[in-house]
């Protein structure tokens, strides 16, 4: 990994969008959403994904210039189509909604159908949280996990975000429903380490904790083995019923056609209840967390908020350059993407 | 275990509700709440729980006749105060009005503070999707889950319900943030069975799928290890902001004294958007359950949508009675609790 300046990575990042013909503000957004993951150290959906989202504006997957509409509306609740446009915009865009909705009636929902792969899901809850409101969000994905008791990829990892607001630095927590990514697996092997965890089964269907073996069978655990794989479902099915969008099982398995997701945008602006306690929300989250963070127990981590490390990568980010992946970024910088 | 017709365990229980002097009506919907609890299999909720919650009316943790209060309310966002009354009526209460803002709005969200446990969380989502909506709901508890990588339990298990309807059975998941609740891993332990999965830490700190090594150690593991001690916390901070009450750290952590709990219900009404489908909303998850039910691989068992079993031991309670545990139920039948 190699650092450089966050600005010398957005303009690259910018000048490739440009070059594909995106109106030049959706191309600033969309470049910074791909900046800001590798400043916060989510390597796997910042410039490592840009030359698959490049690939899949240039096959037609992927509408750069789309906007996302709004199909169906009644109070708080809205129905919107993402157009197949660029899923982060179009993500961004949704969660902008919500909020504006949760100023107005205390609480918003934009359910969104035919989307693409938003990127990272963090950046909606920092998004909720910038904007000083709660958020949740989550998303469909193809089928690329077994539901506990099958090895067939049924369900997909649907991440799951949600994101509460405070002075001191948000909370936010950016979850897929498998224990391990398959860029994590990736990570753990080239390292040659093994999961600290069982992260899935291997051929012979034994738990291991070996990354590769999970690899091979592609069978990685679900959160929580049958729990996980219960909530991925019913994320799911909430996306699919408010968007009237397609459902894990109708999208592509390939990653490189993955496309016509369904999401869903939740915001919450507690500010318009007034204060019910003595002190500020912000302030009550501040003492929840003190309460939290424990000393280690010399197993694993010491205990982390959502959110943290994040903060933590990111000001190391902004002071002594954002990592990224050397050939990438060369392709990148050069343009030959 | 013993089977009893269902009436004859609602009889007994709304009996004694009477004699603690609870209103009719109230006694009839609670001995409802916990005498459903047995007939669709969740014991340790149900008649199991009840000597506990006599003694707290009892003691007074628990007002028998204490009604929640809107304190404030803006759109479809509401926080509610449940004045410490039982709290399944409550949680009923409060679902019962998000159910009535999501027809006017499309979504509604009471955030309720001051309550009692709501005792089977998932009555609350089967009331949303017997009436025909979205219902997503979570209570926060006593601190009885070490966060990832400490050892002293500094959330609670926070369980968190989400319902969705449809016509062939509803799909209703009910999971608590801990991998197997004390009630699982007693019943692992009397029945001298290993846990399937790893379910938390021995005295000494090594993973352990000996349910009486965690019951000692009082260290479950949350679902997804990291991941659910993460999603733990948000759903406390979330429940606290937006109702105003108590977190986890402030709640009292003897069961007999457990009170003040905060909780979150939500409902969407995708009905008030019409049609965006070709099918039903109904049908959709129906075919994404017929996608999901793949043949059992081997590991573990076959695999189950959320709410399947419930669904199947209705019908057996139904029809042969309802399971009981013979010695609470006996002290209930005879009036001796």
């Amino acid at each position: 990994m190699l650092r450089v300046r966050y600005q010398e990575l957005f303009d690259a990042l910018l000048r490739e969008l440009m070059k594909l013909n995106f109106d030049p503000d959706r191309a600033r957004k969309c470049a910074q959403l791909f900046a800001e993951a590798n400043r916060d150290g989510v390597y796997s959906h910042g410039l490592n994904r840009f030359p698959l989202f490049v690939s899949m504006v240039r096959s037609g997957v992927i509408d750069a210039n789309a906007e996302p509409v709004m199909l169906a509306s009644h109070g708080a609740l809205e129905r919107w189509d993402g157009k197949s446009g660029p899923g982060n915009l179009n993500a961004y865009r949704c969660m902008e909604r919500a909020i504006e909705l949760s100023h107005e009636l205390g609480m918003g929902c934009v359910a969104l159908a035919n989307t693409n792969h938003w990127m990272r899901g963090g950046s909606y809850g920092w998004q909720a949280a910038e904007a000083r409101v709660i958020g949740i969000c989550w998303t469909n994905t193809l089928a690329n996990l077994p539901p506990w008791g099958a090895a067939d990829p049924r369900v997909g990892n649907n991440p799951l975000v949600i994101a509460v607001p405070r002075a001191e630095g948000h909370l936010v927590l950016d979850m897929a429903m498998s224990q391990f990514s398959y860029g994590a697996l990736a990570s753990y092997r080239m390292r040659g380490e093994l999961l600290p965890v069982d992260g899935g089964f291997d051929t012979d269907g034994r738990l291991t904790r070996d990354p590769e073996a999970i690899e091979k069978s592609q069978r990685p655990l679900p959160v929580g083995f049958w729990k996980g794989s219960g909530l991925a479902l019913m994320l799911d099915l909430i996306a699919v019923v408010l968007s009237g969008g397609k459902s894990t099982y109708q999208i592509p398995v390939d990653p490189a056609r993955e496309a016509l997701l369904s999401q869903t945008f939740i915001a919450f602006d507690s500010a318009v209840l007034g204060s019910a306690m003595g002190t500020s929300a912000e302030e009550v989250v501040d003492r929840v967390i003190q309460f939290f963070q424990l000393p280690p127990n010399g197993i694993g981590e010491r205990v982390r908020y959502p959110g943290e490390r994040v903060l933590k990568t990111r000001k190391e980010s902004l002071k002594d350059g954002v990592l990224v992946d050397p050939s990438i970024w060369r392709q990148v910088r050069e343009g030959k993407l």
